[in-house]
């Protein structure tokens, strides 16, 4: 370190950096420094290296040895380039002074401008301009900034004294204040800096250099910075640089301003240069929001020339960067200055759009277009969304569960969104949770909003599956279901209200709000279809029912990750039969039931199979607790009495018997199969027998029979085997041969621990995160609504773990899990099947876990294909962001 | 094995093996050969060593090379020894061949007795004895066993030939049939052999003893044998040795008979000789339990010297092998001769008795008697148990949930229990679950019976905790709560009839049965001492009251090692507040609850650490979930609405608000710390004032401050802050000094795999392994009555995984979390308060893992702290059984 160069020199047409050392000069410089290579305005400075505050932290706050002196040096060359000098009482040169990190921190760091002013430079800077007011606009700026960043006092006492002034001289806007307001002003800031801190405020600018240098520092590892970084996983040791600069101002009057620019608008994507600036004002104003800035098109009645070299160099600084670009600009006597540039955010569309615009002009290639687009943000793209615009009365707020936006009237029972449905009315069902009885009742609604329940649960997974609004765990609210009213807040909500969610932020708004409807533009599905070229990862889709596949198939699934073959059973038809099945109380009671649900599932089986012809399709064996499936009313216990031919108080005693403390680690998945080994028997044969006919028919069907909750190989071995022996029977009264693949889902800690032991039975094993991360956290997602999004606000955990998997813990025993499957079957193919499939981080997860293919809702295939493709193109830098 | 000798010679005086050759030639034939060089009278023979039956199995069952030449070579030095050849037609040589494995696997091989007789040596034989009765006895016998174990015919058929036989006679016993009804069995036996097999009965001796050889290391590999050895963990590569031995005839007349018999009073321990005999029978008919056998003390009167032999043997045995020994002999014409000795099988009472008393004879070590004694036979010692001699009508069967036997009237409400206890009657109280609410009529009831729940539902854990009987998930029980009646299978029982409860068996017994009393002989405590001396794991207990805390000290507890703070919530006067605090709707509203906690809480905490003082004292924080207090009747809630001047219905609203679907992974233990700060703000002072006030009094209270349900080190690190500032206000307040100590359960997969992140907060770990097994295998301890017992059954668990720590799968998370805690604080003390704590092969797997402490019920310390010796007395050893 103390050999190396620690500062780096810049100015229009020469810089000694250049963008790619944004390790050493931070994000900033290093833009700063490509501009001056190119010849762009920028005003000269000199950018300390961000090694320099790293040796400073390392150092109980020493600069590196070489610091102070290369300081002087580039001070010296800064003075004579632009032939001023810093504390000089004729011509003074003012500097900012600000951070830089290599990556962005917005609002975490500290800037200090106009520094070099003193009670003389200040009257240097007067005559020199003739302008006092700006002056002292400088002078107070200074003071205010000095005093709050380096100085530590509280930046509202500032304030106050501005707004009593301004109450005092009756001035309603900071620019309605006269250079005599503005010279008190700076009296009463000094005061305030000597009563507060005992010093009086330092006039030697270099002390005020040094000083601003060490506090920018110092903004590094602030709390918020440390919880910033933490939260964004940003390296400690990384450190910030630091950018001295010397002043350009644009409140120096009306020929002066200051603005922000997009080469290309942000919202749409659209090549049309966008941003909006403000004449006589300082960067700060514009951010502060306190006058309405001016569209960056009228730039050119004020500034003719200034705004002709802004689009001439936004051009060419896009076509250099091959991005749309982000732009801060000044003027000072109608001259341009550029201040920053960097890659500028954008929405959804935008992005699509300026991916697909910049490969078909050779800019970029199409592996770097994939690489530039957040694949959760093709989330916006596929649902309906609230106009942006619409003014709302919010009055709750949930979990965005399942996103796009609904509007309806409220109800609070499945029956009454089936009645109002019926009459082709939108209905918003708001209940404390859904169970699966409801699922009629949710497919009639337009949204769905729980009081419990987490991202996953029930209400949650089905909505998305359903690719319907839901917002789940809206703790504040209160049903009264008597009262046909829920009540959050001083607001009751009653029956038929119009109610709008917003799923894609939670938000819950009274009354009818417009809705914008998606458009899937001709960029998207080129995206998609580069995407489907560059990846690894195979995507298959979770769904229950022939359309559900037709609609993953259309949206690019490469089979089936996950069939719940419990969602066929809550069918009108069948519910009863079901029922009977569940509550017999002898193999022979039960059988009769089996009898009735064997051609109805073989029907299910076939259509799904059908409409996957070619692509495999994981089907899951029965896995919910069976009481999920009882009549719960007087009515639907006395319908199944009737059907069975036993007292009611007899049905009424057996529900009651399988009633359980916590069903999610209950008598469920694979347990059932092996205390009513039948059941799955009736499963096994009709996923077998409409293989069959379909093999028949010249198709080709490709199921997957999938066990769940395994916990030891016995179980899957016992499932195995009844499962060949069905398989036999079948072929053999079919007269038609075709291969069975069985495998497990890996969802508790135990098989993940054992996999070793369960490879050996299974033909491919696919991770249930949903349950994994249930069991391994201890954390019911149902119940979890309660106090998990304290647990992410306080930062316990990074992320809902519902939403993505949790790396260190799930995450580790999915390593395991892997490692150990793979060492006794090398070529065991593995998948995930939980609702993490479509997050984009855990698609990157699993991509860098060496998975075989995720599955998730048929919403967020694109999604999926799109991490998937990114996963695979970084993948040698997967661990950085 | 060429080159090996395959066959081991032995007769009175000289063996070719000894007792130590166990894995060649099995226990049998070792112990015989050892017999043997003592000069005990055993009937010649040799063994078969187990190599040649390994080597069978790997050799499409061929023998070695050298068998069939060594085992001509044997038979004819035998029959040299015996004066007798192998069918010779004067004076035959008869044999027995018998199996015999390295460990004893009962009832599981199969044996040949009279080997050697047909048509010719029947006669012979006849001639010899002159006793046609004996030689057609022996004959039938041989055909039976021959037919069935080498021939494979169902035993069934000869046993209705026997029968049918009997009954045409108008015969009571076999004894009655004279020589005449015997020869014409075996004329119907042969014929049956015929019949079945297509093949007349062998006639020659030589191949009679090839097959019986063949069919015994057949039956190493039967499936019941697999089976057992599975579940035994005994090897399959063991093999079976085989035991060809010249007959003795005990049933030649009535100068012959047959007994066993054993070195001591196997029941007490007295060192009295102890058995019984049958004159004129074989070894078979002992066991069948046909005729009443004679007490052993009668034999002199029959047999005045084989008596004395006897006698006079079994002391040189027991002095030999330094052991109380199982025996078995057979009698020939008044002559003695020795089957069979082994290490007999004791009650507790006998073990400890038998080891202090061979320890006092310098017999053997301190070492040796810990070794010798099963931990979890101590539990017969600390409870009353049923008479063993009882008749009783066992109407169904739950799992052994908390051991003793209990006599009661049956209630089904807590409520009827206390009036029952009230009025001095004993109570059995039947439900089909328990919960906190019942605690009171728990601890008023004599035995406690669910219908529900595992070995570790609450009424186990509970029960067990208060030393008192329970049978759990007695599944066929149905209770008509309205009817007041409980039925199973066709037994209808009512409220106040006689019900039996053996909680050591799970057995149900309808009516009053005798139960008899512990008593805690000088050998117990002599014993625990030693085991005192010779362990390494401290054992502490888990209990929640001053009156526990004295118990578990009487029993030997170094420490409590989970003091569960809510278990004190639920007493009468307590529980109001405790509402109060859980259904506040503000902080505010909570602090007033809160208050009138804080001095009840220390005043539990204050007595706990004085009854342990000097001992550390863990407590842990709140953990279950908050509902599990709430009032459910409306008597109870508007106690609670009074009490809080809110509305009924209010109080009801917040009650059902708390519900949750899966309590057991939703929002308790630390999550309700960090949520609501101040309750555990509140039990932390409580615990910290109740030290200060100890220590100002010079007391040395330790306790040791536990933080539950732990997933992330930021949960810790929140508590962790909370407890410090708390605890700096309180020593300040009060004027003491003295650390504080904070530590957390390992009770989540999660918390085992990132135990180094989590090490760093704490001072020490607790693995709770209840909720570890919970959520490692995703099994409700409450709901796996419905399966549980099934799986053991089909032995998908080998144990229930909560009794025996499930070694595979949750035991490797504590292997992680071991390693991976010490590798971040090599110091840190981790200890284990699961129920596992006091099982004995869970503490050798906790002694292994290198823990600290073991805590366990009071009741459980003197095995915890027996199997704690044992498992650092044979360290080394500890991977095999």
């Amino acid at each position: 370190m103390a050999d190396k160069k620690t500062i780096y020199f810049f100015r229009a047409g020469k810089a000694d950096g250049k963008a790619s050392m944004k390790n050493l000069l931070g994000g900033k410089g290093a833009n700063i420094a490509e501009m001056c290579n190119l010849g762009i305005p920028v005003p000269s400075g000199f950018t300390i290296s961000t090694e320099a505050c790293v040796y400073y932290f390392k150092n109980k706050k020493k600069w590196p040895p070489r610091l102070k002196q290369e300081l002087l040096k580039n001070l010296s060359r800064l003075e004579k380039s632009m032939g001023a000098k810093l504390g000089d009482r004729e011509k003074p040169l003012l500097l900012s002074v600000r951070s830089g990190a290599r990556a962005s921190m917005p609002g975490m760091m500290d800037t200090v401008l106009n520094l070099g002013l003193n009670d003389k430079t200040l009257k240097a800077l007067i005559e020199l301009t003739g302008n006092e007011r700006f002056a002292y606009d400088s002078y107070r700026r200074f003071i205010n900034m000095f005093g709050s960043v380096v100085l530590g006092i509280d930046g509202s006492i500032f304030e106050e004294e501005l707004t009593n002034l301004k109450k005092r001289v009756n001035a309603e806007n900071d620019t309605d204040l006269d250079a005599i307001d503005l010279k008190e002003l700076c009296h009463r800031y000094k005061k305030t800096v000597k009563s507060v801190t005992g010093k009086p405020f330092p006039e030697d600018p270099m002390k005020q250099l040094i000083a601003s240098i060490n506090a920018v520092f110092g903004s590094w590892n602030t709390e918020r910075a440390k919880e910033y970084r933490k939260m964004y996983d940003i390296p400690e040791e990384w450190g910030t640089a630091v950018n001295v600069q010397s002043m350009v101002f644009g409140n120096a009057g009306n020929n002066s301003g200051t603005g922000v620019a997009f080469t290309r608008d942000p919202s749409t994507g659209e090549d049309k240069f966008f941003g909006e600036f403000l004449v006589n004002a300082q960067g700060e104003d514009v951010v502060a929001g306190i006058r309405t800035p001016l569209s960056i098109s009228g730039m050119g009645k004020v500034f003719p020339q200034a705004a002709k070299d802004l689009l001439r160099i936004s051009k060419k600084l896009e076509s250099h960067y091959r991005d749309m670009l982000d732009l801060e600009f000044t003027v000072q006597d109608k001259k341009l200055f550029m201040l920053q540039a960097r890659v500028g955010k954008r929405t959804a569309a935008s992005a699509l759009k300026i991916a697909v615009d910049l490969v078909n002009k050779k800019k970029i290639s199409r592996r770097e277009a994939i690489l530039r687009i957040e694949p959760s943000q093709l989330d916006q793209l596929l649902h309906k969304t609230m106009n942006p615009k619409a003014k709302v009365n919010v009055i709750a707020t949930g979990l965005p569960a399942s996103p796009g936006a609904a509007v309806g009237k409220v109800v609070f029972t499945s029956e009454a969104a089936r009645r109002l449905a019926d009459k082709g009315e939108p209905a918003i069902l708001v209940r404390y949770e859904t169970s699966p009885e409801d699922l009629s009742g949710m497919s009639a609604s337009k949204g769905i909003l729980t009081v419990h329940g987490g991202m996953t649960s029930h209400a949650a997974v089905v909505a998305r599956g359903m690719g319907k609004c839901c917002i789940s765990g809206a703790g504040g609210i209160k049903i009264d279901e008597r009262g046909k009213t829920f009540i959050v807040g001083k607001t009751a909500v009653h029956k038929y209200d119009w109610l709008t969610l917003d799923g894609s932020t939670g938000r819950v708004i009274l009354g009818k709000t417009e809705l914008v409807s998606p458009a899937l533009s001709g960029d998207f599905s080129k995206i998609m279809s580069w995407a489907n070229d560059m990846r690894k990862l195979e995507v298959r889709a979770n769904a229950d029912t022939p359309d559900d596949a037709k609609l993953a198939r259309k949206f690019g699934a490469q089979g089936i990750g996950l069939c719940r073959t419990e969602h066929m059973f809550f069918a009108k038809e069948r519910i009863l039969a079901v029922r009977e099945m569940i509550l017999s109380d002898s193999k022979k009671e039960r059988a009769k039931a089996l009898r009735k649900l064997l051609p109805m599932q073989r029907k299910d089986f076939g259509g799904i199979l059908k409409a996957m012809d070619g692509l495999p399709v994981t089907i899951r064996l029965l896995d919910p607790p069976l009481h999920e499936f009882l009549p719960k009313t007087k009515d639907t216990i006395s319908d199944v009495a009737y059907e069975m031919k036993i007292h009611f108080d007899e049905v009424k005693k057996r529900v009651d018997g399988l009633a359980e403390s916590n069903p999610m680690l209950g008598h469920r998945g694979c347990r059932l199969g092996i205390t009513f080994m039948d059941i799955y028997e009736m499963q096994a044969r009709a996923i077998l027998e409409a293989t069959a006919t379909l093999k028949k028919k010249g198709k080709n069907p490709k199921p997957e029979i999938m066990i769940p909750l395994v916990a030891t190989p016995k179980e899957l071995e016992l499932c195995k085997e009844m499962i060949l022996k069905t398989a036999k029977e079948v072929q053999k009264a079919k007269g038609v041969k075709f291969p069975v693949t069985i495998g497990t889902m890996i969802e508790l800690p135990r098989a993940a621990i054992i996999a070793d032991q369960i490879a050996e039975h299974a033909d491919f094993f696919s991770f249930g995160t949903n349950d994994l991360t249930q069991t391994t956290l201890g954390l019911s997602r149902d119940d979890s609504g309660t106090f998990l999004p304290e647990y992410v606000d306080k930062k316990i955990f990074r992320y809902d773990p519902f939403i993505s998997i949790d790396e260190e813990g799930v995450g580790e025993l999915m390593k395991i899990g892997v490692k150990k499957g793979r060492k006794a079957k090398p070529k065991l193919k593995i998948g995930i099947c939980g609702e993490h499939g479509g997050d984009p981080k855990s698609v990157t997860f699993c991509h860098n876990l060496g998975l075989n293919y995720v599955s998730c809702s048929p919403y967020r295939i694109p999604i999926a294909i799109l991490a998937s493709a990114r996963s695979h193109q970084r993948e040698h830098k997967s661990h950085t962001r």
